[in-house]
C-alpha cells in the first residue's frame, strides 16, 4: 500500500471504532442526543493524521494496527473535543467545519459543551481498558502522556494562550518566541503525543520514544503553517470551513510573512525527517507523512 | 476527631493539596491566566463531601488519608469542571458560586471553558502517577471507574438529560423513573465513584466494592434532593448561590412534591446506612455522612 492508501484504511479503521463505541455508550445508558453530538464531532470525516501517526509509529515497532487501534481512537476523541469547543461562539465562532455545520450549529451550545466533555472523558475510559494494551503500566503511561499534551500545560493551555494573544489587549503584539510556545502547546503537544504514544504501545526505549515525541512535535509545528498559510490562501470550499479567520492571530505567518513562514515549514520537515534515521526504512511511510503535511492542499 | 473536625480536615487537606497541583502546573508551562481560572473555579471553598467519602472509604481497609489523597484530589478536580461549566451562560447561566463570582464571571466564557477542560485533564493525570497508587492496575480501575461516572453514561449524560428537560420542549413532564435515571447519572454516579474508589485503593474485594458503590449512589441521591429542597426553601446568602433556579427542572420535589421528597430522602438515607452493616463500627463517620447529607441547611 502507498502512503495514500495507508492514510485512508487508517481514517476508516479508526472511523469504524469510533462509531462502534458510540453505539456502545448508547448501550451503556448515555442520552441519545448527546451521543449524536459527539457523533456528529467525531464522525465528520476528517484526514485522521494524528491516529495515522500513531499507528504508524506503533508499527515501527512490530505492533500492528489492530493492536493500536483503541489508543488511537481515544486520541482522536481528544482531538475531536478540541474543535467542538474551539467552534464554540465564545472561542473561535465557527459555523462549519469539514464542510458541516458545527456541533453547535447542529445542536446548540450546551450540548456542544457537553459533548466535547464526554468525548474528552471517553478518550481515558478508551486508554484506561485492556483493550488500549494489556499491561497496566503501559496504560497508564500512554494515560499521564496525553494528560500532559492535552491538558493545561498543553493543548488547552496552547488554546488559552492563543485567545488571550486575539481577545485580551495585550500591550504588544506577540514576540515570535511566544508564538513558538503557544504553537509548540496547542498543536505540537498532541502530535508529539501521538508519535510517543507509537513508542509507548511498542514498549521502545526512553531515547527511541523521545526521539518519536519530537518528530511529532516537528510535524505538529510544521502542520500549523501549513494551516496558517492554507488560511491566508486556501480556498475555502475546499478547506470546508472559513478562511481568513486568522487575522490578527497570534500565528507564524502574522510573525514571519508568508516567505519566511514557508521557510520554517522545509526547516521543520527537515528536522522531522533527520529524527527519522535511526528507524532506517521502516520509516518510510512517516517520511512521506512530513511531506504530506508540508504539502497539503486542504 | 468528631464528624465535623474530620470533614474539615479533609476540606484542608483536599484544598492544599489541590493549590500545590495548580502551583506546579506553571512550573510545568501551563498559562498563569488559565492557571487562575482553575484555581478560581477549585479552590473556591465547598464542603469537599465526594474527597471526604472517598477517603473514608479507604479507611474502611486501613488506607490512610495520605495515601488516598491524590485520588480525592482528582475526584475533586472532576466536580469542580462540572461546576465550572454548569455555570456557563449556555448551562444553568449562574453569576454566583458559594458567594464568590463564577468562573466565566471573574474571567469571560471562552476562559471557564478551558478551565473545566483543563481540571477534568489534570484529573486523569493526577491518577495516572505513581503519587495515586503505587500499582498501576489500581490506577487504571480509578480511571476506568472515574471516566465512567463523569462520562456520556454518568454525569454529563446526566446533565444532557437534565438540560433537555430543562431547555427543550418536551411533549410531556418527565415522569418519575426518568428523574430517577436522570439524578442517579447527574449526581449519584460520581458520589458512587467517590465511596467505590476507596475500595478500590483498598484492593476490598468485588462485592465489598459493589457495596460502596451502591452507598455512594444512594448518598448522592440524597443529596439531589436535599439540595432541590434547599433550593426551594433555602436562603442565598446561606447557600452562596441564587436559590429558586429550580423552577421547571426535572427535580424530585417538582415531580413529588416537598412532603414525599423528604419521604424519599428518608429512604434513601435508611438504605444507605443499611448498606454499611457488614463494615461494623469503622463505619461509623459515614453513617454520621448520611445524616449531614439529610440533615444539611447549606
Amino acid at each position: 500500500m502507498g502512503f495514500s492508501q495507508r492514510l485512508m484504511h487508517a481514517a476508516a479503521l479508526i472511523a469504524a471504532r469510533l462509531s462502534d463505541l458510540l453505539d456502545h455508550q448508547v448501550t451503556a445508558g448515555a442520552p441519545a442526543r448527546l451521543v449524536e453530538a459527539m457523533r456528529q464531532g467525531a464522525l465528520g470525516g476528517g484526514k485522521r493524521l494524528r491516529p495515522f501517526l500513531m499507528l504508524e509509529c506503533a508499527q515501527l515497532f512490530g505492533v500492528g494496527a489492530e493492536a493500536a487501534v483503541e489508543a488511537a481512537a481515544a486520541l482522536e476523541c481528544v482531538h475531536c473535543y478540541s474543535l467542538i469547543h474551539d467552534d464554540l461562539p465564545a472561542m473561535d465562532d465557527d459555523d462549519t467545519r469539514r464542510g458541516k455545520p458545527t456541533v453547535h450549529k447542529a445542536f446548540d451550545e450546551w450540548t456542544a459543551i457537553l459533548a466535547g466533555d464526554a468525548l474528552l472523558t471517553l478518550a481515558f475510559e478508551l486508554l484506561a481498558s485492556p483493550q488500549a494494551h494489556a499491561d497496566p503500566a503501559v496504560r497508564t503511561e500512554l494515560i499521564a502522556a496525553l494528560a500532559r499534551a492535552s491538558g493545561p500545560a498543553g493543548m488547552a493551555g496552547g488554546q488559552s494562550l492563543d485567545l488571550e494573544a486575539e481577545k485580551l489587549s495585550l500591550p504588544e503584539p506577540p514576540r515570535l518566541a511566544h508564538i513558538e510556545r503557544l504553537q509548540a502547546m496547542k498543536t505540537g503537544a498532541l502530535f508529539g503525543y501521538a508519535c510517543e504514544a507509537g513508542a509507548i504501545l511498542g514498549r521502545s526505549d526512553a531515547a527511541e520514544r523521545a526521539r518519536l515525541a519530537r518528530f511529532g512535535a516537528r510535524i505538529g509545528m510544521a502542520f500549523q503553517i501549513a494551516d496558517d498559510l492554507l488560511d491566508l490562501e486556501g480556498d475555502a470550499a475546499r478547506m470546508g470551513k472559513a478562511t481568513g479567520k486568522d487575522e490578527g492571530k497570534a500565528t507564524f505567518v502574522a510573525a514571519l510573512g508568508v516567505h519566511k513562514a514557508r521557510a520554517q515549514l522545509g526547516v521543520l520537515a527537515a528536522e522531522a525527517i533527520a529524527l527519522l534515521a535511526p528507524f532506517g526504512t521502516k520509516a518510510d511511510i512517516l517520511r512521506e507523512a512530513v511531506r504530506f503535511v508540508v504539502q497539503r492542499q486542504s
